[in-house]
């Protein structure tokens, strides 16, 4: 199965639960049910956050914030990252820079997440967030962002947290 | 009062009223009522705002998400950079980028946004971000971000959005 | 021929002579003489500048210098800005970050900047900086970028500098 | 002597000889000599380097092209990361971010870098850039980025191309 999936775009997992491992941290972000997102899609080297509109998520024009819009799409960019770590793993976002290419209004909110280039220290992911209404759909944001695979550390590793 | 206030960091606010236009606006940012951030400092070209730490506002390790760290620090640039801007203007975030220092630990957290250039279209800022334990104070992020003027553009201006 | 171009990837030039006004700013950018650096392509939103490894452009590895990486991914995007902007406009870069993802080694380097959105104001552009060396092309950074547009100011425009 | 210079931003180098590898390795950056640039202070943490105006590093409107702005900026970060690395390590730039906050013109140009964070792996630098004239000093751009310590890998450390 990981074959199969890794075709679609040439990533190949070292992990055969990378998706199960992937869902089980997303489900410790306690802020991603604070926000009402959830994890729509998770492939190797790649991963979709979706949030839907919510009056308490804007700002003050009435657009979701940048903030939110940063939110998910680290997360997405990082868990693309986490896919493809080894296990005793966990990923650590080192930075991350956000463009915002239109006011981020819609019905609902997708954050794509991909990998670029996977080190063995360093995975460097892009991340688009799209704004859904209706039969339309806007790129409103750009994300690069850089992150870390940490191994075997005691307090900040995801399977120390899982029960 | 303002020539005061001024002489701190040399910046002149264009309105008698910048420090009211500034929470005004906070106010109508819903985000931060959800996630509890407040507004504890407005000076020109300078605000900082404040979140507690809570339990839902965390990633997997249990730190602030670096996307709540990026809430706070964008809204304090943005408003750093309102608080020169003209009356009747509105500001828009044009990108910012967040590095990571640390992990966001702490029992509460202050995002400083400084404004570096405050040019007639582009406003540029820097943010610091703060986490605080007892008597520990530690640098967990900084930002940097480009904030843009609008001008009397319906949908998009303050004013249009205050009761 | 405005038409057939632009229908290669959506981009609708508000000049027909977009392609002659970026080669004739390009020449006056005397820094790309000195790294020898050459305009490859010019299509409406899109543009590539070559430079061929030389000794003189390395840095201690004996890589491109990450510097000279950025000086040709940000001509590529800003032109690639350009080449939307109407008449009596020019260019200048707000802002552009650079990940990179492997050494900058091989014989010439290709840097495709394009644009993601053009706003009135605000362009947002990205650029990917590839290393070829025989059969091989590696991708090895990317950029993106907030280009801004000036409308007849002195002192910044192109035709001001144009004989 | 390094606990006096440490006195003074509260960097303690890891190394007695920080200030001859960073002086060793710069000479090595062929790019360097290209553009006349000069090394005029290395700290622990701490790294400035200067170049001064000349026609051919300029772009299109006779301002000192951005990527040449970076290169210094660049090379400053990475230096005073690298002044606070062990031995037997090097340097390599992940990310970088630049902000250009006035067109940069002026007799010459000094690049301050410095360290924020120094971590095991990641350096996270900030760095500005001053235009000089006359009397005048202006900052005409700042930088944020990421550096990755190198430890004994052969081809990318400092040593193997020092004589």
């Amino acid at each position: 199965m990981i074959n199969m999936v890794s075709q679609k775009n040439g990533f190949i997992p070292k992990t055969v639960d990378f998706e199960t491992r992937v869902h089980s941290s997303f489900k410790h972000q306690a802020v991603m049910n604070l926000i009402g997102a959830e994890l729509v899609k998770v492939l190797p080297g790649e991963v979709e956050i979706q949030v839907n509109f919510r009056k308490d998520l804007t700002q003050q024009h009435g657009f979701i914030h940048a903030g939110i819009i940063a939110t998910i799409a680290d997360s997405a960019c990082g868990y693309a990252a986490f896919s493809l770590m080894p296990a005793d793993s966990s990923v650590l976002t080192i930075e991350f820079k956000l463009n915002l290419l239109a006011p981020a209004e819609g019905d609902k909110f997708v954050a794509k997440g991909k990998v670029l280039k996977s080190g063995r220290t360093i995975t460097v992911c892009e991340g688009e967030v799209f704004a859904q209404r209706a039969d339309e759909t806007k790129l409103v944001a750009i994300m690069t962002a850089s992150m870390m695979t940490i191994m075997n550390r005691p307090g900040v590793s995801e399977s120390s947290i899982s029960e």
